[in-house]
């Protein structure tokens, strides 16, 4: 029944959680795009931009413990906060510091990382954000696969500002006529990515992120991560780590 | 860091596979609307609508096959089709014979059925579609429970036709202020339900069931399926079988 899409009609698929990923990877053949627009995707661009050489995304607190006690460089945020005792969470801006430059960075955060973490058996990860928007469409284009934008949502629930990420994506790909097969789940994003983009800030007021966002006084976080192409960096996964 | 809300601040939720569903349901203190709008929903109102008594919905065509031996009427339906040796399938049309009046039924299908199962756990679940949403729009309105929109969607994906439902029901809930607490998802289908209401089949044209169903001549049953409010039934699961 389902509709045989062969490589010059590639299929592009939105995944709305980390939760449904199985459902949609089917097979090695297909590029994953993990997005979690605030903030960890955006800050891994960032950190990449400012030339961070690595970053190892894990899964727990406990890991990122160990990490720490070895002397690493660790990120953990947990519900929008740094966790107590570690360098820094996933505030794009903690990833502009200059001493950062060459460095590998260890990082868990409550959603971005654990996309990462389902996605792992995938053969090809990349890391998309609105700041590398142009960078993830054009490395997408080049290769000749399907696309599962995976959005990291909140914890395992849809949310808007990563659907909005996806539809943006979907937007550009379906003018390439090699995009034939647009999901359902596309569709939709690519609608709502219509209908929000000349005002992406004002459109994600009423969503629950974001306000849990500005509860933490992170309007600048905000504002910051929903501009678009400030940087041509496509984060890749590779052997446990995530670099260019 | 999740915002409480109390029940004059009602919740609603649209959860987008039934692989998500112990991700949304957290609490008894909810109602399920089970949404299958092409076809199983639909065609469950519409039995209710035309007399029959009780339908007792399962999960595999083999249990399928045992009700059958025991001289039970089954119906049963796979990726679109009647399964061989049924007496009928998940057309709407099916379920107008006056012979079925006061009769119980016994239905499996690919994707409804199976939402039904995953919801089982629900203390309250209920039955939606185009056909009866005023009447479940009033229900969920009289009771002082949260909503969980439960789309049954295409083997655990994201579909349109059950997201335009479930924003046709936050449209009309959202217009009562008790109804606050509109999760992202819900917003999204919201968005989606209001560029699409003008013309629903227009809207749907693109997407994969849709089509899945007109290769099949079923054109039909889909534009039956997007009536709006022709019957005011209310499906309602109890004790392993859907009533009125």
């Amino acid at each position: 029944m389902e509709t045989k899409i062969t490589k010059d009609q590639r299929r592009v698929e939105v995944c709305y959680s980390p939760a449904l990923f199985p459902v949609y990877y089917s097979n090695n053949d297909c590029i994953v795009v993990v997005i979690d627009v605030f903030r960890a995707t955006s800050a891994i661009c960032t950190a990449f931009h400012h030339g961070v050489k690595k970053i190892i995304p894990i899964s727990t607190v406990d890991e990122a413990r160990t990490y720490k006690s070895k002397g690493m460089l660790v990120a953990a945020e947990r519900n929008g906060e740094v966790v107590d005792g570690f360098d820094f969470g996933n505030s794009p801006f903690n990833y502009m510091n200059p001493k950062l430059k060459g460095e590998t960075i260890v990082l868990t955060t409550t959603n971005g990382t654990k996309a990462i973490e389902c996605a792992r058996a995938a053969d090809s990860m990349i890391i998309g954000s609105f700041l590398n928007l142009d960078a993830v469409c054009e490395y997408l284009a080049d290769k000749e696969k399907d696309v599962i934008l995976l959005c990291a949502g909140w914890k395992d629930r849809f949310n808007m500002e990563d659907t909005l990420f996806a539809g943006a994506v979907v937007n550009q790909l379906k003018k390439n006529p090699v995009f034939k097969g647009l999901a359902d789940s596309s569709l939709a994003a690519d609608h709502l990515y219509e209908l929000a983009k000349d005002d992406l800030e004002g459109f994600l007021k009423k969503t629950s992120h974001r306000n849990r966002l500005a509860k933490l006084d992170l309007e600048k976080d905000i504002a910051y991560c929903l501009q678009q192409n400030i940087s041509k960096v496509v984060p890749i996964y590779k052997g446990n780590a995530l670099t260019l």
